[in-house]
């Protein structure tokens, strides 16, 4: 480990220099956004000089870890191809984007259902694959990783950490009602003012949103927990020999990196070990070739003569063009980052995930316009556009934004890697865990304590009841006697 | 103000660095420990080329604002002397130290009372002749202050920055029970975990613990909710002529930087217009004079050979010093973080206020050990000394909080100052205020929602009942008349 720091000193200026040594980092990635938003945080980490290997499945498409790399890879070798998951990636996008739209509530559940299901298997294969590969587990503890970083989207990361006894830090957006960060990482998500992920909902509710928001709460809380932690948590206890769950391996994650920050997120109660580090891809943009549109697949006939059609553009560097004037978009955080990061307004077309949620923080802070995807019509997304572009309050609202977004004492890159080193520094963070992960669920909610009070008031009022009736009884009888 | 920028810039190379201007801040201080860190942040910003307005009674005895000094003052004019409050203050702690904890709790807490309702009386005295005094707030408005730096401890300084419509900053360690963070700064405090403050209690609580912190809470929010705060109510809603509260004033505060961090609180939730900064003042050691101890008064005839006495000592110097083994401390926040930056283990002597809590904090973390000052003999003193010296395990955790302390991303006056600055660039740093200052305190628990939803459950259970009910009549009528 010496040896490389010294010639990774020779090379790099900066090497190591927030950290005093160079680490060993492995990490447990996701695809897609997930995977951008992560690399920039590993890309770092390399330029400081430390080592990172990913642990990737031989289907992740992702990845081309045949070809050199920066990274070094672990290969876990699973049944089917990289182009079968992406096909079946593809599938479900259009399932969610195009299909479930047009069906009933109960049609669409059952077909979430069934991709759900087929994905559990897949990813039960991936770790089954890694966690009872002897020489794979063996070749990564003697390795000695100072350091995992998890994606905690898919489960096993964790599994593998606890297996090496190895400090992780999870990075993650958030999870479906924020079950995994309200239930592993004891995150408090008070129903009155933080909208639970997923619900599109805002922290300023009327009596029926927020009724609404608790439904979502107890939905989550009871359904999903149900469907997926169970299978983990029989999982990862035959995995680690003894009794445990999916959500206490998870709640170990010694630091959480959230890809999102308060000019993004509604201000809510959060712990010491969160870190909201959103919009650490960002950058200035760099000068743009003449470039105007993409498009991928044919050209449609009725193309104006005023567009042009690419295959990929460098859409940060379009963002920051100063006459840039609007971003229609999806309405994934990484864009909508990149969006804040130059303060440009937006129109959005969230389809799937946490983009419904995301353009509901936008439209709620006044830099977007939202255009239902399924029934929107060019007049609509003229409308919104013009909308954006003319209304100054949203280009105003996107800048006060960015201005917030730079105004920080410390850039969310820079935060993030530092409390990644932190742990490799400390060999973990353990300052920063709330006492609450050593609490039953009826502790934690001191539900003991206020059934033990009540319990106390019951019996003070049934005694004084029974005293009194007594004493009544008493005087009737008295009373009786005399009488008689 | 520019012209005062542009010769601070020529004086000190750092003028405005940070902050794009210089601005003007108005500080609502108090006396005592309190004074001596908000000092710290003043004198910094000071020296960033602010300029600086302290805000005062004639009866404060710790400003002496007819010198010449490089903060500016506004005197209050009040009844009473400088010394006559400093004889109350004495009398105060004497009898919190000495005479309370010799008499019942009924007597103590009467004793308490009587001071309490003098304190008030003279608060309140202040307090009307700023907020009253015509010529004074005019003066103040016109200056166009940036930014208030408020210690709410006393109230007051929310007033006069509603009054004048200027944001405001509160710096504070903590309030009686937490009632002001809890209640005006909507801070989550869990029962179950997070020791209400004043109860000498930890994280890591039993069952009978966990009940105490419990009834500590109720009482607090009860009993002196009910003694402060009507009072200020009425007060407040008199001055600003309309209908208001204390805690609706004080919940305006921007930025709430609170006197500890992590290193010496307890994990627990928190908002992101909260800023744990403690140990701001602390700084590395000069080189000490030949000094080994401090005392004020007759020199006692007992006294060692080895023991020297001294009116004065630089305390952080002489925990700086590499030959420092421990610490007898009364246990104050700013002193325990000295040792907490120098990594000295501490032998705890609490006797009011904050200090019994701040030693559990420090015995919990395993660097310090308590003795009691009403019962200690000079043998226990000498034990606890002994362990602290002797034991390993006290100056490895003294010293693994020091790593924490010095471990942080940037440093706490740095933040302290980022923020108070940040209030001044932005006018406000509204996008951390949490939506939960809009809802009634039965809105913010949820409780109309739950209520609803009690309902509707008990609205099917009656109907379902009700329909049983009619259903086995029906039947039992149908057989009956069959029968018949």
């Amino acid at each position: 480990m010496f040896e490389k720091c010294v010639s990774t000193i020779l090379l790099l200026q900066f090497c190591c220099a927030g950290c005093g040594f160079c680490g060993k980092v492995l990490v447990w990635p996701y695809e897609m956004s997930h995977w951008l938003n992560l690399k920039i945080i590993l890309e770092e980490l390399l330029q400081r000089g430390h080592e990172l290997t990913i642990l990737i499945s031989s289907r992740s498409y992702l990845f081309d870890y045949h070809n050199p790399s920066a990274f070094n890879f672990e290969v876990i070798f699973v049944s089917g191809t990289r182009e079968d998951a992406e096909k079946k990636v593809n599938e479900f996008l259009d399932a969610a984007v195009n299909i479930m739209p047009t069906l009933s509530l109960w049609e669409s559940a059952k077909l979430f259902q069934n991709f759900f299901l087929e994905a559990t298997e897949q990813f039960e294969e991936v770790c089954r694959k890694a966690v009872y590969n002897e020489s794979l587990m063996e070749k990564l503890r003697e390795t000695k990783y100072d350091v995992m970083v998890i994606d905690p989207v898919v489960p096993c990361g964790e599994l593998v950490a606890e297996l090496l006894g190895v400090p992780f830090v999870n990075s993650i957006r958030h999870s479906v009602g924020d079950i995994i960060e309200r239930y592993c990482g004891h995150l408090p998500v008070p129903p009155s003012y933080v909208p639970v992920s997923m619900g599109g909902l805002t922290d300023r509710m009327t009596f029926m949103e927020r009724l609404k928001n608790m439904m979502f709460t107890l939905f989550f809380n009871f359904v999903l927990q149900q469907y997926d932690f169970q299978f983990w948590d029989q999982f990862y206890s035959e995995a680690l020999g003894r009794p445990t769950t999916l959500c206490e391996t998870m709640g170990k994650a010694e630091i959480w990196l959230i890809r999102t920050y308060w000019d993004f997120e509604f201000p809510r109660p959060y712990l010491p070990n969160f870190e909201f580090v959103g919009g650490l891809h960002c950058k200035p943009a760099k000068p743009l070739p003449k470039v105007l549109w993409r498009y991928k697949g044919k050209k449609p006939a009725t193309l104006g003569a005023n567009t042009r059609i690419f295959d990929w553009l460098p859409q940060n560097d379009l963002l920051g063009h100063p006459k840039t004037k609007a971003f229609i978009t999806h309405g994934g955080t990484n864009g909508i980052y990149e969006a804040i990061y130059h303060g440009i307004p937006m129109v959005g077309i969230p389809m799937f995930a946490d983009q419904p949620d995301n353009i509901a923080h936008m439209k709620a802070k006044g830099a977007a316009v939202e255009v239902n995807f399924n029934t929107m019509t060019s007049a609509d997304l003229l409308s919104a556009l013009r909308t954006v572009i003319y209304q100054p309050s949203y280009k105003e609202n996107a800048m006060r934004l960015s201005r917030i977004h730079h105004d920080q004492p410390i850039k969310p890159l820079d935060r993030a890697v530092f409390w990644i080193e932190f742990v490799m520094r400390h060999k973990g963070a353990k300052h920063l865990r709330p006492a609450s992960h050593d609490l039953t669920w009826f502790q934690y909610h001191s539900l003991d304590v206020i059934g033990f009070l009540l319990a106390c008031v019951a019996t003070v009022i049934f005694t004084v009841t029974k005293c009194c009736l007594f004493s009544c009884q008493k005087i009737g009888t008295g009373k009786k006697k005399k009488r008689e």
